[in-house]
């Protein structure tokens, strides 16, 4: 399901043109909410990207699971970072669903999406949120779809997806 | 759209018996992200829920909008405190599906969640985001829709919904 | 939630350019699988439409009730009709998220979309769907949101929604 | 992704106890809107179920494209009998979310869904649609995620999804 990576221009500034892991953790750091969820980026390019968020306390809800909210904040960034790689930084995300498969408890939460299909109105992605054990065991707790718009619109219309 | 209130076993202490906005504030307290956040519950009874978040710095993106995680988590935990005034507390968010339609700028967010029908295997939801500003004006910035699924599981089954 | 009706260029000439209800029957006469379904239109502007399907033996399921997936035709369609009223013909259906209440039981389906908001890149619609009954009487059975993709693009680029 | 097959009780008398191709053609065949599309099963167990469709003029949209009614019908009708295979057969569908990815043009539609993980109180599946030309080419021209409900609820209450 790799996507197609294309240079784009920069709409705000806040992203280097080269879409690479550096880049991509810079972006995420531009973002103070995920400086304070603590997350980071961990794979970054053809088509896909993973985010991990150490679990803390500061994360769960009450009954002492990550918080869905975690969940979902993980899945709508990390659909949207793996569109990057195929669209470029000038994109908005359109939206998403998730499903929530298990209570999410472990030491790492890890969230990778993939490009399905880069289309030119819109680049569909999914995402599988799991949680990582102590002993590197790792389940899947959550799974989400999502579509990702270019801000610049389209090429042209010939009634492609 | 009003729910049931109907009396629930409380499944681990943390939330009282009786489902009123005071019980329902305290549950929201009890979730260390939701204290991240700095959320609070408005309304809660009667199949409908608001919640509400000061917009702050912490909350943003990169391009000075409040972050889609933030929003997601506000559909998610909203959908299911809504879900709560005609369900009871054991219950578990099922997932939901979010579509944003407009950049998060304001003062406030706010998210206002209604039972749509709460049946015997799961409670469908709406939710609709806005944010206000500085002279009151609200305006919508996302739209949510989602399940909720009780803990106990249906009394029967004969087919309905 | 009135959405703004325009003009726009007909893509393929199957619908006139003026959006009124009687072109937009004809479109959906124009669809093989509508008239396969046997369904009309009975709403059609300022932002909605509504889709009526009288309920026969051929669209059930083996349980007596009208099939999801002819609930789920509808929530397509209504959705994208809805859309038209205020983006035009040239588009194209983005996806939708649908919940199923209860069992569809009754002499005719009806599914009424309003558009929640069309912005450049997309247009966001809610639809909800009901059963009447032989008493006229009228329930819920399922709710959807979904969004409309314009073929022709935004407008321009300045980060709205 | 494989699902657990348990033998479970028969609702209805529809479809036979023991979980098989041939009583899922059977079950499918019970459908009269599964006839109308003219749907067949050529996949069932394991956790995953397989339906396809031969492409004909009363299956098309105004554009000549296959409706997206027809891919959102196969896509409810794939996720159920995915889940089938794990829950058995008293079951109902919660819904689904699907995004389409381009036109779907071809001979032959294909919808083929996987159980992500069979919970106590829903199991979660995803589905694949293409559509398949002349040459046997396959691509993909939506994607979906759902849930699917037992009737008869879980079989405790631990918190597990």
């Amino acid at each position: 399901m790799a996507g197609t990576v294309r240079e784009s221009a920069v709409r705000e500034g806040a992203v280097s043109a080269v879409l690479d892991l550096a880049s991509a953790q810079k972006a995420l750091d531009a973002q103070p909410f995920s400086r304070l969820v603590q997350a980071r980026i961990t794979e970054f390019g053809h088509g896909a990207a993973t985010l991990e968020i150490d679990i803390r306390e500061e994360l769960l809800q009450q009954h002492g699971f990550v918080h869905g909210g975690v969940l979902s904040y993980a899945a709508d960034n990390t659909l949207t970072f793996a569109a990057a790689t195929a669209l470029g930084p000038a994109i908005v995300t359109g939206g998403f669903s998730i499903q929530y498969l298990r209570p999410a408890v472990g030491r790492t939460l890890r969230a990778r999406a993939e490009v399905v299909q880069a289309g030119r109105r819109q680049a569909v992605c999914r995402c599988d949120l799991t949680v990582i054990g102590a002993e590197g065991e790792e389940s899947v707790c959550a799974v989400a779809q999502g579509t990702v718009l270019p801000l610049n619109g389209p090429a042209g219309g010939n009634g492609e997806g």
